[in-house]
């Protein structure tokens, strides 16, 4: 018999917490995942928010008739104790902390981005001595219970818990199952006919083959995108690809790719869309006002149709389609970040890679991948060791782990320039970086 | 009983002809290479400055009494029949090539270099074809003979070869042995007292660790390249180098890493320089033109001093080492470019690297380096697959490969620039390059 | 719409063919596989049996009203032709070379089997020049079918074929999917409640890790391994493991690792039971004539329930569930043989191992494995280079691979002795080795 | 100005002792090794021996003139305080331990020699923690000292020393040298024309290409071989070797390979020399004490001319070599055991393997080898994971690794014979085993 499960949702006061509700719901109804008790966590600065979205969550529960218990707290404590499952969500330093990252790179001309460049740099920066601090207590409180990594930038912060803690965690992003959807939608036919082999690094992950019903598309797939058929996320610039360098790859680059093949435009859309509309984090700080608006509303039992144009579409799908798969030893495939071991020969071991996983209840199996393209592997190369410094920088507040991460770093041009950013960014977030207060 | 020795120097109307004539008479006259023939071999449009510095040559050999037979040929076939180290310093497309090299890519504010970025890829386009051409002449008239290589961009010239062709071969750089000299310098002692250990790329080298008299000095070298101590080279402005960056690598740049380092201010003043007083090719172009009067000069009969401003010191003295090493079987330690083969774990084993080599009749054996510092690591890594694509662009005429190439070098922005660059680079070379008039 | 499919089967006089016919039936009949054409194929030697049990067959199909035509012939490339799968399980020289290779060692007081030692690499030298022949009429043929190929030594002739040819292959056995049975058996479930992670080589594979339910019970399997609950196969003497060897390991070893773990014990039981009963062939043999007298029943349309007996359990169960997985896309886990490509870093990319596999329409995807045990690494990297150095001599006719093969092989004592025994195999076999009478 | 150098020789009892106490004495009379202090060390079961030899050592430096205080201490940490140099060259539970290693695999009919199979096990299992506590003494009292190790199994041993320690060490081995100097023998020059590229483990190291003069004569030696030429070593039978082997390897076996291809007639002779002389130890222990009634002669004052017989040819020429190249920073090529560090691209990077290396005061540098020959390998994978274990198995007292490390070695049988050996080897050395007391 199946006991009934403890979640622990930290962050729990995100303007996504219903998508996630939705989908433990449904799971529940569906009689899959038998969650008794969800904890959303979230800190002091979050309190109001937290309450508002928790108890939109309570009245989502009580009309759907699922019978979870769902528990609002600041004692993130309380909430690990036992947990089953720990899924992260939160963003260290609010969205205040993400508007400073797109803009302290755009005073160097750089594209400033909350997950790739320098932005991202910041971010993991700040999120990475919290979720350590989580994994702590997790070893303590909770040591079996899963980590289910969806902040950002993801596949940073799971290498951080592989290489520093003892906690098992699968690293989730929206982006493949994203892919996924775009390619069903350029058929014409429903994503579970697609099935798109992936590799690479979270937020840098090519499609390097793509089947309909089984049967290789890459070819014809490549020939739409060239056709400028939509591909694209919410939170990306939608700029047309090179068709030359499309043509020259024979694989599906991610929407996130375009930082790194279009970066001219994309900086410079950048820069005209933060001086016309605000940086995307501004846009998204409006977005989210709004959202909270309606949460409020005492009436507002479902998930509120406006939450999908916040951007984050899929999280939720993915994160409580891994847990179930997890729990009830599913064997399926999904696309997460976990240890690479040997599953990408040009990467090292240890670090966190994206990647077509079997997923059972002993956690996430890579689908072996073996070597990339030369051109692939060149630039998968430089990004992980950016990554892997970046990790080192954030664990050990070691500044010259951070001038190396951000001077190999594609999108930030030299050490002098690396240096000025990397300077700024440590001023300016110095409150939610201890490890850099020693 | 030792054989006398035939060497054909392929390019010989080069400026440094002389520098060559002065090693090769100084061995023969020590007895340690027993030079018999010397064929200097240009091409037609060479014609002229061959028989300049040809017959300077052969006064120099009168002069010091060396008993060389030096012989001017336009015919290469005739100089490779039966010879025994074949030295090659041509440039394709003479120096006018070089300043295209230098001038595409600043029209889209990137870094015009011979060897590095967009023009060190031309260079190699136009190079590669000429260079298996000479190869297949030497499978058939000398296939027992040495390659020594320095016709740049050495590195990928050398891995074009080891790649594509059963001759033996080893590539050459002043690079190295200058480092060794301007540490050597610092500290006020002689080469000989300063040992290096390198491993990279040409052109992208890192002093792993440096002794002097056996003591490790690194962290002495560091402390002086920041105070901004002399180390550079004739042909790279010197930039302070970034101090903090220095301290966070701990190995010392070669004076090539400020293009990758300081990208920056190397573009600035590139431009500058470039408007103010040519790019170096012009530069170049004015010196050798000084030179070749001074050469034409009946009464001159030893190396000129004035050579020295020409950039290349050193070259002379790495090659004839090299072959009397080789011919010698000295197991010294050298600095050349061969194959991998593992002695960097993080490059794959078929590629070109630049390290420490024991030297023999049997050639280049690499001393083993392992892995490489992570942000070393992910340069080496992106620039290795960048020269591994140019490769098999200038051997295929692949222009998907091209733009893949250029698309992930760090000093070219994305695929949109490079492409516009590459599609010039094709548009004014065309007479050079074969393989893409397909 | 699902075209009819054609199968072509190789050695279709085996005594093995009901047990597949009975698998392709059922497929046909749960609508799962629209097989239309069945070609069991065999040569002039095997006529009779071809009639007899081809016979069989199509009574089974009448029988079961299962509507696929059953054609058979000794015309291969007939067969061949638009064939969709291939599967081979012809065992060239007959029953008689079987157990020269069981008797030959054994002259030498070495394991005489046939699949592992020098009985097996007798075997391999036999059928690789075959099944290479076969490969380049379906390059012609049927150059878009699949082989399933489980004759023995199964990993071995997998490799020649993924190394020698174009044809698309996956290498079957038995031994995982029995030692899932074996497993079930142990706790008296059914045997989908087991999943085992495999690794290593066909037979010579570990279950690395053993789950029930999902719940990792390695532990407890090595304790009933101690305790001598059953773990065999039929041609297999069920020695008594060691169990301080079981403690050590902590995985799961397979049946034929009694050769390898126990290998004074197995040899004595090989001599004894072969001065006793005849060898395992003699045996087989027997069993064989007694089998195809029952086929010749023309009342006989059922898979005969002697077959059991035969040895071969699990057999026709893997081939058509593999079949069924290709053809349906159906990305589910089998144990296969397949190209490393990294999933085991210890061994080379480009030789077949034996591991979990995600099937689908695409072929075979191993599951990440990374690196092994330091003693089963060993031993796995023995046995490995002596498949190689087997499959390069079978390939070439190369005497000297041979001898190192057999030198090198754990079960075969030294140079001396491997060349006594090389010999004696390569005389009484001569009349199947054309690659040595070169 | 050079400092006056410290040595400690832990083991000074050893008869072996005067042929170092010569190489000391030559050195500092060339001016090459400033020795002022030399500390002959041992331990109270062994200082009637020690006197002995020292006294006679003594003598040898008082007639040669060298001014070398010799100092004989049972006191190790005395005579490791601030020591420049530590050479090991102790035999733990002495000559009646090297005799039980013979004889314990007889009685299963298991080659017994001191250093391969299960003999050498033994020995690795006694030395380690001696030599791991050496080390923490070092650690403490001299912490930049060189340790270097002629103990044997001296390529376990260094690995040990590497793996759990911080001291700088080289494993030293007579094979190379002696193979040089027979070789060099062969073809009746001096053994300075002769140069091997070695590669492999300690007493399993094969000579890959052979040069006379520059030249490869790699053919011509195997030709010798064949033709029975004399290729041995003092201690091991002078078996022929197995022709066909050697044209199939095509590379230099050492004489311990003997042992891996040869077993049968190894074992045979092992068994009838033991019957008939007494094992190599009980022939040695007589030697010895000859040896040790002609050190007493007070007019003795040079090296006897009958140490020769004793088997250690070359040790101490080749320890008082590496000293040399060590101090004086020489970058010549010996070889010698230290860490792979991807020197051999088919074994674990953190393992000690016997290689070229270049010697200089920062140690040992191994020169590139990459992918050795398939059976090679094969046979090097498997005895260096037999050493990993031994080493794991020695530092921790790790029943399950030892009994892991005989299964798989190729000169002990199988997993009941290796449990039989093991436990007589613990038993009958318990107190030697401190680590298998727990």
């Amino acid at each position: 018999m199946k006991k009934g499960l403890k979640i622990a949702t930290i962050g729990g006061g995100s303007s996504y917490t219903p998508e996630i509700i939705e989908g433990f719901i449904n799971k529940k109804l569906s009689g899959e995942l038998p969650i008794e008790e969800l904890y959303l966590v979230d800190i002091e600065e979050g309190r109001e928010k937290l309450e508002i979205v928790g108890n939109l969550a309570k009245r989502m529960v009580e009309k759907a008739g699922a019978n979870i218990n769902i528990h609002l707290t600041l004692d993130r404590r309380e909430a690990l104790k036992n947990a089953d499952f720990v899924t992260t969500q939160f963003r260290v330093g609010l969205m205040e902390a993400r508007i400073r990252d797109e803009k302290i790179p755009l005073r160097y001309d750089l594209i400033g981005q909350e997950t790739t460049g320098a932005g991202g740099f910041a971010k993991a920066q700040r999120t990475i001595p919290v979720i350590l601090d989580i994994c702590r207590d997790m070893e303590e409180l909770c040591p079996d219970a899963w980590l289910i990594n969806f902040t950002n930038p993801s596949g940073i912060v799971t290498e951080a818990v592989l290489k520093h803690t003892n906690i098992k965690t699968i690293g989730l992003c929206n982006v493949p199952i994203g892919m996924v959807s775009m390619v069903s939608e350029m058929f014409g036919v429903s994503a579970d006919r697609i099935y798109i082999e992936f590799g690479g690094l979270n937020h840098l992950v090519w499609g390097r083959k793509i089947y309909k019903d089984g049967e290789d598309v890459t070819k014809e797939v490549m020939e739409m995108l060239k056709d400028d058929k939509l591909f694209t996320m919410r939170n990306i610039p939608n700029l047309q690809w090179n068709k030359e360098l499309i043509d020259a790859l024979g694989v599906l680059p991610c929407p996130y790719h375009r930082y790194f093949y279009l970066t001219e435009d994309m900086l410079k859309e950048c820069k005209e869309s933060a001086a016309k509309d605000g940086t995307r984090g501004e846009v998204v700080r409006k977005l989210e006002e709004d959202l909270f608006e309606l949460y409020k509303d005492p009436n507002l039992n479902i998930k509120p149709p406006q939450l999908a144009k916040r951007g984050g579409a899929h999280y939720s799908e993915a994160a409580v389609n891994l847990i179930n798969s997890i729990y009830n030893d599913k064997k399926d495939i999904q696309y997460v970040n976990t240890r690479n071991n040997g599953t990408i020969l040009d990467l090292p071991e240890d670090v966190a890679i994206e990647c077509n996983c079997i997923i059972d209840k002993s956690g996430a199996h890579p689908i072996n991948i073996g070597h990339m393209e030369t051109s692939i592997r060149g630039l998968l190369q430089v990004v992980k060791a950016y990554e892997e410094l970046t990790v080192e920088a954030a664990v050990n507040g070691d500044y010259h782990a951070a001038l190396k991460a951000l001077t190999i770093h594609p999108l930030v041009k030299d050490a002098n320039v690396a240096k000025r950013v990397l300077d700024d960014i440590i001023k300016e977030n110095i409150d939610y970086l201890p490890q850099y207060r020693k």
